[in-house]
């Protein structure tokens, strides 16, 4: 692994994911306009997965949980960030997505390339412990923000109430009191709008 | 661990450290001229961890290192960043550094803010493999930066080559290969300066 072809191959990889930092997502920093980019997201849903662990409803192996968060945006470097509440674009682009996570996670050596291509895959599938929490996490953090900014996205888009409890509901498949701590959020949100 | 006065310390937490996404560094993304911020290095830094880590000269639990890199500069919300090259202001700050870690990992619950404050101690440390191993990830990435954008920081402060080189050398005590990298690029600068 030490080669310098190898190393070359992963110096590669190191510029080409830098993009992350440019691609904007709808939701806005905590009591703030400033809309957050997907690496520092990608960082904060990593810190609060290291610190919501124990709220999980399944043993965890927290190594794959990080894995996934760190990963789980970089494919948006080719097919952009989707907006959860979009109806004219499916959410599930998935053909789109993985095309790009071929060609990103390509630009690495062969082995870390599969398991790269895997380890996004698996937290697509969502149907492992760690994938179901590492979604319940990607979910929760817009939330919170929205919350924080007025109800946010939700309010901007006059999303329904009905809409977005039926969007979230997947965090209660990571954790049963994150979703009951998500569901006031968005219940106080809608008592006051 | 499930109840409420734990979960709001975690979301309290979890809030507070959104403000490093407003905390910039000297460097610049590559190629370009955008500073960037302490959230997105930190992704950075991991993605760089878990595609390097075969480069380690010691075995590495992988766990600790992403929670190192990702922990690491959370003290300069309250710290500030420092310039490794910094002339004035000691890069070892370390009282301020320890009441920021006491003050902004002591918004946790006791049992977590003592594991992160322990985590970011052995990091500053630089004794354990895994703290090597970090270390020398957060020396090179602004390496490549900065040779990406012409000398960059080095070329802007004057750095001579020598200083380049001896605050560098941190490097080869996490992995003797990355470390003949890193020097390729110095020099590889300072041939064109």
């Amino acid at each position: 692994m030490s080669s310098s072809s190898t190393l070359s191959k992963q110096v590669q990889f190191i510029h080409e994911i830098d993009k992350l930092k440019y691609v904007e997502r709808m939701t806005c920093l905590f009591n703030s306009n400033r809309h957050e980019n997907d690496a520092e997201h990608s960082w904060h849903l990593c810190m609060m997965a290291l610190i919501l662990a124990p709220h999980s409803d399944q043993p965890l192996d927290m190594l794959k949980v990080l894995k996934m968060l760190l990963i789980h945006d970089i494919v948006e470097i080719d097919a952009g960030d989707t907006f959860l509440f979009d109806t004219q674009k499916s959410h599930d682009n998935m053909e789109e997505e993985l095309r790009a996570a071929h060609r990103i996670f390509g630009l690495l050596p062969k082995d870390q390339a599969e398991e790269l291509i895997e380890v996004w895959k698996e937290f697509e599938a969502a149907e492992t412990n760690e994938a179901k929490f590492a979604k319940a996490i990607d979910r929760l953090a817009p939330m919170m923000q929205n919350a924080s900014n007025k109800g946010g996205t939700w309010a901007q888009h006059n999303v329904a109430y009905e809409t977005v409890i039926a969007k979230k509901q997947r965090i209660k498949e990571g954790s049963e009191s994150l979703w009951q701590y998500a569901k006031v959020l968005v219940d106080k949100h809608y008592k006051k709008a």
